[in-house]
């Protein structure tokens, strides 16, 4: 299991999800396989969830065009991206597993895989939000390592799928465990954990797709996880008509509570993830600016509408992140009671939870703050 | 000189400066002088440029109507903020003196001010920008300290000042010089910080405009001051139709070179300041999304003209600050030459420089990041 004996095998990549983030991290991936034949098989496989696609099945598509024409038209993804619709085919002799599934169909999958994933193998999570139960909040890396018994890297950033199949430029950051502390220090562990940030950084960094290495994976998670209650509190400010003096502010005090929660709940979690990375500052920028959630929190204001009528209306019926996000977070908070250690609490998560399910006027926003 | 002598006089306040931030700050700081009677003497004198305004003097009509029609129209300044053209008249019996003029007009200011003010006199800045002589940087609270032989605080944030004469909700940053260290601690060096952060902290904070203290002048004003350089590269790439993601990063790297590159040059700075406060990353922010600077930027590349044309054209020959800043900072680092610690130097700082005044073609903005 030593960092060596990874390094001479050619690492076999699997990309499990072919939606539009994962068509687009595909097409990246292959061309670093092409790029770096020493270090990776040239194939890269995408594990896809079949479906018909103007009456053929997608995986045929993709495989015959090289293009996945509902997620991620007009974008080619290279010869050498194989689509799989069999999940145990696809992952067959795979040694990087990249999820980029929609989480809820996590659970069905791992459970399939079990037991047909080699402890070689090295996982990396793409996979957008957390998993709240009551007063238990869950990174999908954790997730994946606890029911596959391997390590799992974390990829989070100010990543729009489309702007990165055009290689437009953008940042990314990787979260990769950190070496286990031994003494006197384990030189294999070492090398473990260099190859591991070594893997997915020649897997995923190009030119235009920059990407930074942290030992932080939750860290990197959870701000990914979390941004879109500040992207809701932003679109409020927007709404009622505040400038950009205003909005500015909410966004720092929103990345302040961000990186104050998760270091009060997550102690593995560094503050320089937060307010240094493109997970962090960076990816709650562009929620801020632009996405879904800012949009539709300006028009709760701007219709007085709930923003379940508003999802209705405006998203095909697709549920909204940051409404569920708070309200996890109120949960887990609630949950938590007494034991909440930041003076104040978290005002502005909590703010926003309450304009969205307990009717607060929106420029009740800032009272608490 | 202890701090309980400055609290049982009251507080006479002078604002330097009548433009348009000076008469927004003017404004709060008539509003709290008024709230707290105990602490302030009630009038809030400023100090006028005097000027003819619509055939009559500008200290005059404020005095007569309250109001600055020439810098903030439409807004009460409050019947307790009185006009005087004449600068000793208006420092008299002052103690607490809110610097917010242009910068070039300080040493003229400060030299006929020299010998007419106490040494009990507190003195905080509001200046945009610092001061540039080759290898030499100075913030402006230095300089004002060194002229007076004062204390000088600092007061920059994501604030707009037409935003912040109609109350609308933001953040500023104050930076309190810290206590002199001193073994066994003395109680009147703390007592004498404490009474700075208090004095401007009371004379500042409204419900609206809500102040955070730090310990770090040079801090807070070089943010301010270096900023536009930023707001610069965020230009160019909206001029490139760069999506969101682009500008994140962009931003994101201007935020972490100017942090490093003040704490290389400033040791007494703190990277707090740039990364969790409002006068750092809210006010780079602010300047990336609105502002002069980045429009100037984005029509350079869309119309491929000079930033000198464009001044001429769009800002009725007024200078844009940015490229006077890149200019300078350019200026700075190849005087220090070899002493540059940071590997690889600055390269966004840099290249925003070679756009500006080499004509390099703002698509190679990233190169070298």
């Amino acid at each position: 299991m030593s960092a060596h004996v990874r390094k001479v095998e050619k690492e076999k990549v699997c990309v499990i999800g072919s939606g539009n983030w994962g068509s687009a991290i595909a097409r990246i991936a292959a061309l670093n396989t092409k790029k770096n034949p020493d270090m990776f098989v040239k194939d890269v496989t995408v594990y896809v969830y079949e479906e018909q696609v103007q009456g053929r099945p997608l995986s045929a598509i993709i495989n015959e065009t090289h293009e996945n024409p509902k997620y991620l038209p007009g974008i080619q993804l290279g010869q050498n991206v194989v689509a799989e619709p069999d999940l145990l085919k696809a992952i067959e002799g795979a040694t990087a597993l990249v999820f980029v599934l929609p989480h809820q169909f996590l659970p069905s999958v791992l459970k399939a895989m079990r037991g047909h994933v080699s402890h070689l193998t090295r996982a990396v999570s793409l996979i957008k939000g957390v998993e709240v139960e009551g007063a238990k909040i869950s990174t999908f890396p954790t997730v994946i390592s606890s029911v596959l018994g391997i390590p799992c890297s974390a990829l989070s950033g100010a990543n729009i799928a489309n702007e990165v199949a055009e290689d437009k430029f953008c940042e990314s950051t990787l979260g990769v465990p950190p070496a286990p502390m031994t003494t006197p220090p384990d030189e294999d562990a070492q090398l473990h954990a260099f190859s591991e940030s070594h893997l997915w950084h020649r897997l995923f960094q190009t030119d235009t797709f920059r990407i930074r290495v942290v030992q932080d994976v939750e860290g990197v998670c959870l701000c990914g996880g979390l941004k879109n209650v500040i992207a809701l509190a932003a679109g409020f400010s927007d709404g009622l008509g505040w400038g950009s003096n205003s909005k500015a502010a909410i966004m720092r005090i929103g990345l302040l509570e961000l990186k104050d929660f998760c270091l009060e709940f997550f102690p593995s979690t560094r503050a320089s993830t937060f307010l240094e990375e493109s997970c962090g500052v960076a990816d709650i920028m562009t929620s801020c600016l632009s996405g879904r959630n800012r949009l539709i929190a300006e028009l709760m204001v701007k219709t007085g509408k709930s923003f379940r009528e508003l999802e209705t209306e405006n998203l095909n019926g697709q549920k909204l992140q940051g409404p569920q996000t708070a309200q996890e977070l109120h949960t887990f908070l609630t949950a938590r009671g007494d034991n909440v250690r930041r003076p104040g609490g978290y005002p502005l998560l909590e703010a926003v939870w309450r304009i969205c399910y307990e009717g607060m006027r929106p420029e009740k926003l800032i009272d608490g703050l």
